[in-house]
């Protein structure tokens, strides 16, 4: 990223002489700070007590025409840097791109110009595009520390934010970062709003719309808060981190990938935000339009079915609920024009039997190979919303997009095209009939005769990461029963699957709390309508 | 700060074992994150990998039965921390308080107690007293990242708190430390909400009324966004950092102290949330009444004057909005059961000549002295100040204070008691007839014939800072001239005094912008209505 050599000049202000900053030796810390720049200067160091600094200050630090903001922290052992040096955290030093022992000058920062926006939308205040415009480009460039990222995720979250100030951001953030251009009037994608585990429906979608001719170049998220995101599924078949200029070659060639999207530099201020909104389980509305619209369009798509789960354990848990959702990512999609068809789907319990990494890619390769042993939920989920996608060319009748999905898999057609993208990306030694799961197992068995009655999302999803999911792929959750199915006392409702003995206590002691099924009669079992 | 040895455990879950906790060996990082505790795990270390940890993530940290939490950092770096060690930052480091090399066991850490109540306040809900007392307790220990602390104070700024809220708020931040209790019943105090530079008035009030015999144990913050607090003034003349028993022992003997309150643990909460709200500007009612009033209620007042100054750039610029905040904190004391009277003072200007410790000092002293050159303005205020304490004691008729007050400065025994209180807390060599203040001075003139009509608290404020005030003693403004005052053309309006060069320079492009006066005719001078 090369920051912007004018942003940080304040309207009016005089060009910064030597008077006002000071010269000192740069110094590489080896410290990941995770997004956020930070400056060690030691205690003594004559610039720190010179320049009236404060621990937690903002500083800038110009180097060669280059100039970055960064957090001060007050160090005391010159091993870590010494009085005469400023030492930058990895993330800062790599931003600055000058070496080790250069000099460079600090001073004091003046605020970021977007200051003033987010001061007031603390205050409660709507704000305009320009705003938008300035706070998402301070944001992309590094400039906000955490402290100012949690006050904007925090003053925009719940209803804040109007239709209108959801548009704005999602335009900000499209504006942020890089934009493809596929030079086709169709290019497809689906999505989906999160929540339920095992939901690989992408890694089906995709060589099946492929398949049929449409372009579909996916790039996808690593998990954030789930035990597996599309990336990391994919990353057990193939390479999935590729640098764009291959990425697009893949496209060109096959209609299709399935890819990490963070080497393509789409809607970057969205993963830093992400970074902050993560720990404090924010996932407002707003956010999550601005979110995942702005990769949308940042990554050519004209065309997008977006997956709305409801459920008792969901991301959205009622109707009238995921009406507001669909009107709200309706509205936004129609500002930047993006061909929005959303589904609404049944989000009462995981898709497919496995959750994790090895686990839902195992799932994915036995439905493309058409085994007995596939889960029909993942397969009926994934031809319908193939299905729809298929409808987006004028050239189909509105109704005849899933059969033609069904006869692409039936066919072995998916199949090959999924091993053209896996090839193309570079395949990985992978079985799908003896996956090599985590060695060490757990089996949670049913208290009682009963029927499933309830499977806890948010429940299940955490034993999958407490086991070692993502990180550890072949790590996670097998599922035996679903919602409905009758158990006898004793029969095995899941096993877990860790690599680590510290993973399966954790989940094991997790389990101990709650195992995330809930067994009673049949007429217990929630219901739910949905639009699909 | 001793950690409560069972607020970390979640109702119903089993005790940590070895099982989920891995054991390294101690080391002390010497970086000063400022109120944030910080662990460091080298990338490459076993535990790092095992246990899944992810950057920022809370890890648990326990030796010897005591724990901590604290947000972790991956280094790359041996010399910083090695494969085979937890470095933690110092504040971490001491709290923990066991010595380097010492085996630590480290886990994931369960969120703290109290984050379903954040996470509930961020989505907008009303929060009871236990809610309250559960954050602000895991805030006082140091449970919070800047992440969650900045979401509590964005969650709770503006009208996000109803009183009652700000009632709960401010009960659980007096329990959440020490509470003082003289054994009087009537132990008098006075503050001002603050924004008006150079208000140094509780340096006059405390001598004055202790000198009648009133009890007043007065602990004061330093500057947070001003140039200078009482502690950094008061500073000038005596030593404030002093241990609580000798604190005690002085109040014992004079009636009265003057003292930085820091080391008193009174309301520890309230210091860290300001770490966050300085860096965000925000400064709303409910925090700011939750604030004054618990550090007060813990110092163990029990009858309380409220200055609230009015005025353009003071921090209440209407008398609708000044009378909203003195009915929101005469609830909320009249809940605590301490007696409030709330003052509306003129904000439209600096109080005194000087700004910045040693100049404030310098006024103070001029005002005890009864010195020709002491200012009007601040002795007045502060007389009036002193007349209303002084009127808190049943024998003395309503409207006597303050020719009390005067009798007892101009007879030379208000200097008497600062002086014994001065000699009791460690006298500092001061002369206030030839402060040495900063040698590099910088003069700012009229540019034309006129009145002053305006003078921005904030304007001088910032300059006065960015001279180096108030970590550089001797640095700040002199004023020469104040509000209706005419001027004729190339007649200094104040003196900038500073000790470096660099804040020299800082202040003369501060003022090249604005410096922070206005002339003009006297018509166009803003009143202010007051009620004092």
């Amino acid at each position: 990223m090369k920051p912007a050599a004018d942003a940080q000049t304040t309207p009016g202000a005089e060009p910064t002489g030597d008077l006002t900053s000071s010269r000192i030796a740069l110094r590489r810390v080896a410290i990941d700070t995770y997004r956020e720049n930070v400056a060690y200067l030691h205690r003594d160091c004559a610039v720190y007590r010179a320049e009236g600094f404060q621990a937690l200050s903002k500083v800038e630090i110009r180097a060669n025409g280059q100039h970055i903001l960064a957090t001060l922290n007050v160090v005391d052992d010159t091993a870590i840097v010494g009085c005469g040096e400023l030492g930058l955290s990895e993330d800062a030093f790599m931003q600055l791109a000058v070496e080790e022992g250069h000099v460079v000058s600090v001073a004091q920062a003046e605020p970021p110009a977007s200051i003033g926006a987010l001061y007031r939308k603390i205050a409660g205040e709507r704000l305009g595009l320009q705003d938008f415009r300035e706070i998402v480009s301070d944001i992309a460039e590094l400039r906000y520390s955490k402290i100012e990222l949690t006050a904007f995720v925090v003053a925009t979250n719940r209803d804040e934010l109007d239709r209108e100030e959801v548009y704005f951001l999602t335009e900000a953030m499209v504006a942020s970062g890089r934009k493809l251009d596929w030079h086709e009037p169709l290019v497809v994608d689906k999505h989906c709003i999160g929540g339920i585990p095992g939901n690989r429906t992408s890694m089906l979608v995709v060589p099946i719309v492929a398949a049929h001719g449409l372009l579909c170049p996916k790039t996808s998220s690593r998990a954030i808060t789930s035990p597996a995101g599309t990336a990391d599924s994919m990353e057990v078949l193939a390479n999935v981190k590729l640098p764009f200029d291959k990425l697009a070659d893949i496209v060109r060639d096959h209609r299709a990938c399935l890819a990490w999207g963070g080497t393509a530099n789409l809607s970057p201020a969205d993963d830093i935000l992400i970074s902050v909104e993560r720990p404090l389980a924010i996932d407002s509305p707003g956010q999550m339009v601005a979110s995942i619209l702005s990769k949308k369009i940042a990554a050519g798509s004209t065309h997008l079915v977006l997956d709305i789960p409801i459920g008792p354990s969901a991301k959205v848990r009622s109707m009238p609920e995921a009406q507001r959702l669909r009107r709200l990512f309706e509205y936004v999609a129609s500002r930047l024009h993006l061909s929005l068809d959303v589904v609404i789907t049944d989000g009462r319990q995981p898709i497919g039997r496995g959750i994790g990494p090895m686990l839902e890619a195992r799932d994915v390769m036995r439905v493309l190979q058409n085994d007995p042993q596939a889960p029909n939920d993942l397969r009926q989920k994934a031809l319908r919303l193939a299905g729809r996608l298929i409808e987006c060319h004028p050239d189909v009748r509105g109704g005849d997009g899933f059969s033609i999905a069904r006869d692409i898999l039936d066919s072995g057609r998916a199949l090959a095209k999924m091993n053209a993208i896996v090839a193309a990306q570079g395949a990985k030694e992978f079985d799908f009939n003896k996956p090599s799961l985590g060695a060490l197992t757990f089996e949670v068995r049913a208290p009682a005769d009963g029927m499933v009655i309830n499977i806890d999302n948010l429940q299940v999803a955490r034993i999958a990461r407490l086991a070692g999911a993502p990180k550890v792929a072949c790590a996670g959750i097998d599922l035996f029963q679903k919602l409905g199915d009758t158990v006898a006392a004793g029969e095995v409702l899941y096993r877990v699957h860790a690599s680590f003995q510290s993973d399966l206590g954790f989940a094991r002691q997790a389990i101990a709390r709650c195992n995330g099924f809930t067994l009673g009669r049949a007429s217990e079992m929630s219901h739910v309508f949905v639009e699909f």
